[in-house]
């Protein structure tokens, strides 16, 4: 049996690798597809500026946009999926919510309020109980989930792996591709034979998101990991892919092989979107690479390498596919764990 | 009156820049370039392949190549240029020196050795005095004279201005320039929509040279500083200009305003090819970038932004040109230093 | 004696090389900028996100912005260099001249009027006496001169250098620099890893303007030239310089060496702007490249080469600094010849 | 049933791309991969330096890497792919042919030897018949059989289309991608921010390949087409994929709609690699682009867009996966067909 879903947001970057995810998807069926003004009316293969190397499923080409609005969603779509900007988010998202649609939302808004789970199903899946909370206080039928923002999903898995060596501090610096801007955030004069060495709230997301995220919920709230994380934020010349480079300090001795072996172990689900492998890591030192590597897991593991070991802890790279894994993928395997979790 | 100077790997991407640096040169005077065995013997003009988008100096263009062997060079040339692969500057640097010369290398040979001075003009100027200690050991007339690896230069200057805080660590990612790895260093399949985590040799040279070029020189020795470096380096697509993520921890508090303040208060030099501005900060968090401001200073200043406060320090970008400042002009400059202290 | 000129539209991505060019000229002093009305009243360096890689001249970052509009121009500003949008060129330029004020243009409205002069100096300065003709219809004490799209720049000179042979149709494919669509004009996701095979509106302007350009003024009117041109516009990720693959189809035999000889010997002018050689011709085939090549003649060279005779004429490559030469240093030299023939 | 195949130059990009089409194939089973003497006797996973996108098969990763000789061949593989340096294919197809082998090439040697079918099949799969001429001429068990340069490959489809109202003419203006020239072909440097307007011998096969690929077999030989082609052939900054714009002139009128549909109907054929639509049309002037596009029919479709009429016929652009349909997807289909047709 399927479940009908909607897209919020769906004529946008990351709109459209959710639509890439599950139009073949054996569980969801997309039954509504939202985007601004002026795409609604419009058939989604018009108002769609398809930018996405495979072809726009033929289903989708004649499904009409909506609002992005509650009353533009019919009421037998029990999930919905949003990439919104954070600011439609922040004023649509609640409304949904409270009507009783359960939103799994790759929009940033709210991602760090205490009653909104903030998750990676291999991480924290653990958080979704949070939901429990947030529709007592919110008298809410519906839920808002979110995923967190895609540099965090990058270096969160890895540093998860460490967190049983006491991780205590970590520096991050990330080389991210044009893609997580949206179609047209970043200029091609910008980023030609050039690096753009800020990226306006990223480092404080890379920040802070991992705190909570490491956190541990006790049924009541999640109590906020103590990691001290320090991040600069870059752009480069890549379509897709983050490349980070990491160092994490701990409380305890770790070797990189400690290391590498704790990242591999860090066990997969067995969710559809679900990769084989959570963490792949590479043992030659010049992977991974974002070309080469960002489809590993069909677009849905991490990659890491470079491993080595510092005075403080260890030192590696890497690597999230930023709209599947970082984004698109991340909504969908939230919400297919909201699905087999009974949440929706 | 204008020093004969020679350049030895004059052909390749630093040996084409230090002939750009150095025609126009007041107080230099081209009299020598040298190359490869395939290379000896035909004229500069058709030997080398000039891939600088400012034309080839007419007068270098008839000029013969000579072997790079110590007797190819004339007598009357007491001061030479080198950029060589290091496995032929390890052979031929030595005896060039013993033979008289003065030799101002890029080649990464020799840069450690206890008794070669490794030198960045502005900011330890004084290691010159070592070659005493140099010509004392190994009987030589000449002098060998190093300058760090372009990564290393682009870090170096900023963490100069911050000892006087207590420097205690840093950590600095990296995104070099194809540049840095010779005109055939890096493939265009290895770079187009992709960045290269891995550069081999390269970690540990950002690691290491910093403590000889941050130490004090007490007449006798260079005494390292203590500084522990970590560091992650990557290619990424621009021509030139390395851009790098810095954290540095000191000992004492230190403000974002108390950093700037020390970078723009490192004092410049009174050289031909010193920039009015050592060290130029931006207010502006969007820069420095490597294609707008890899020629601040004419390429020679070094550029830094992006200061914000840590819990254990301050962090920042910097940029510098790494074949001009990083490379075929720090070169220069030290040729310029050697000849205003009376080493040749 | 200095000619006060003003810059319409001086904060894009042609108005910045504008005022790059017109700073430091001897015989011009920038008197007036004008941006749209979101700029107007805040000083430059504030309104422009200067994108030139050498730095915003000091004189110009405290000059306010004015208004586009004909009561916000100084009435002492008898020269205006245009750069606007073509639709608001469209509404601003006629008053402007009606005002008196001599508009040197780059914006593509009005550029094929039988009475407005587009010109080239080099190619078709004389078309300049058209003015007069407009003087009467238009009933002006201005006059309004065009400059030629960037790609028709490109292509034109060598044309006209084949004139002499019975030039009788072309075919030119273009590989254009994302500068030439402005700032915003080109995505990143749009051009990494890829090439647009169209540019909306500029194989038109290919096709039709040279017929202008090459065109014989009688006194009374231009007599359209009838070369027969076929355009295909491709933007590439490039910055700067536009390079086009050209063949060109003569009435008379010709080789390889006779194209060379005729593109050589068009002759430059004697203008501050003007390039010492008008066309640079390369015997190197893989020249010239836009990155290496489009600095020659500081910007205002045509560069050409891969000269070959065909079974119906010649093929050529041929490249030109779509911003200096192909749009900026256009109207800066239209603007000096205007001067230099008195209508100024 | 499968055939046991061999891959002549394993290791390289096009060998890469051979053994990722070959190792999943239904009809074909790898049985021995060839490569250079250095790489020999070493598992396959370890001499390829791989570098395609999805992962080396693990059945390949530790099949031993035989010399490219024909004693190192077995004798019960009947079918050889080559991509050989076309020095090194000129030393040793000829005497595998000899020795019996039938060679399905992609190297550039023998393209146009009288007695060598150059074959796309869709467009003259019957010229496989003049393998009768070859084995009689040469004395030969085996057969040699070529597939063209992949930039003949991109524009001959169209042009195969537009045969039928009489073409006449055709110039070409090639922006190949980098894959094109090999993993070490082009540097970073010549092509970051750039564009090569030369790619050695390339425009002398575009100009002749087609003439024999468009031409007639009358059972004893191929009568040339008469088309007239001029090409220029430009490196661009992308992967994958080979853009073209053409102008094709033909003796009847010929709308753009007339050379849509001619392209559309060119059929399609039933064997394992074939595309369902040859040559893929789209109406949106900005279409086919190459990271959008080159994947069209599994990379083996021909992508046509940009139609236009012109005063002697219709432009276009075109587009192929080089490395694909231009090259390993090429050979395997003539591998498919030879098969089918019975010569294996």
């Amino acid at each position: 049996m399927t479940t009908r879903v909607g897209i919020l947001g769906a004529t946008g970057a990351v709109g459209q690798r959710l639509v890439q995810l599950l139009d073949p998807h054996p569980e969801f069926e997309i039954a509504c597809v939202t985007a601004s003004d002026d795409s609604a009316g419009r058939p989604y293969g018009e108002a769609a500026n398809w930018r996405i190397d495979v072809p726009m499923p033929d289903a989708l080409a004649d499904l009409d946009v909506a609002r992005t609005e509650p009353d533009a969603i019919p009421d037998d779509v029990p999930l919905l999926f949003s990439s919104l900007p954070s600011a439609v988010g922040e004023r649509v998202e609640p409304p949904l919510c409270e009507a009783g649609y359960v939103v799994s939302s790759n929009s940033s808004n709210d991602r760090m309020a205490d009653d909104v789970p903030l998750t990676i199903p291999e991480v924290n899946g653990d958080h979704l109980d949070l939901i429990e909370v947030q529709r007592d206080s919110r008298d809410w039928d519906g839920a808002l989930v979110k995923n967190p923002n895609c540099s965090t999903i990058t270096a969160v898995p890895p540093l998860a792996a460490l967190a049983e060596f006491g991780l205590e501090t970590a520096h991050v610096a990330t080389m991210q591709a044009v893609s997580g801007g949206g179609y047209s955030g970043v200029t091609s004069m910008e980023i030609i034979d050039n690096v753009l060495p800020h990226i306006g709230g990223e480092e404080e997301k890379v920040e802070t998101e991992p705190t909570k995220l490491l956190g541990e919920f006790d049924g009541a709230e999640v109590k906020r990991h103590e990691v001290d994380i320090a991040a600069s934020c870059n752009r480069v010349a890549t379509v897709d892919g983050h490349l980070e480079s990491v160092w994490a300090d701990t409380r305890e001795d770790i070797t990189a092989d400690d290391a590498a072996r704790a990242m591999r172990e860090l066990p997969a689900l067995d969710l559809h979107s679900s990769p084989d492998q959570f963490i792949e890591v590479f043992e030659d030192p010049d992977r991974p690479q974002p070309r080469l590597d960002r489809m590993v897991g069909g677009g849905m593991s991490v990659a890491a390498g470079g491993l080595r070991e510092t005075t403080r802890g260890v030192q590696f790279n890497c690597l999230a596919h930023n709209t599947l894994r970082g984004a698109a993928g991340a909504s969908v395997l939230n919400g297919e764990l909201l699905v087999e979790r009974g949440w929706v």
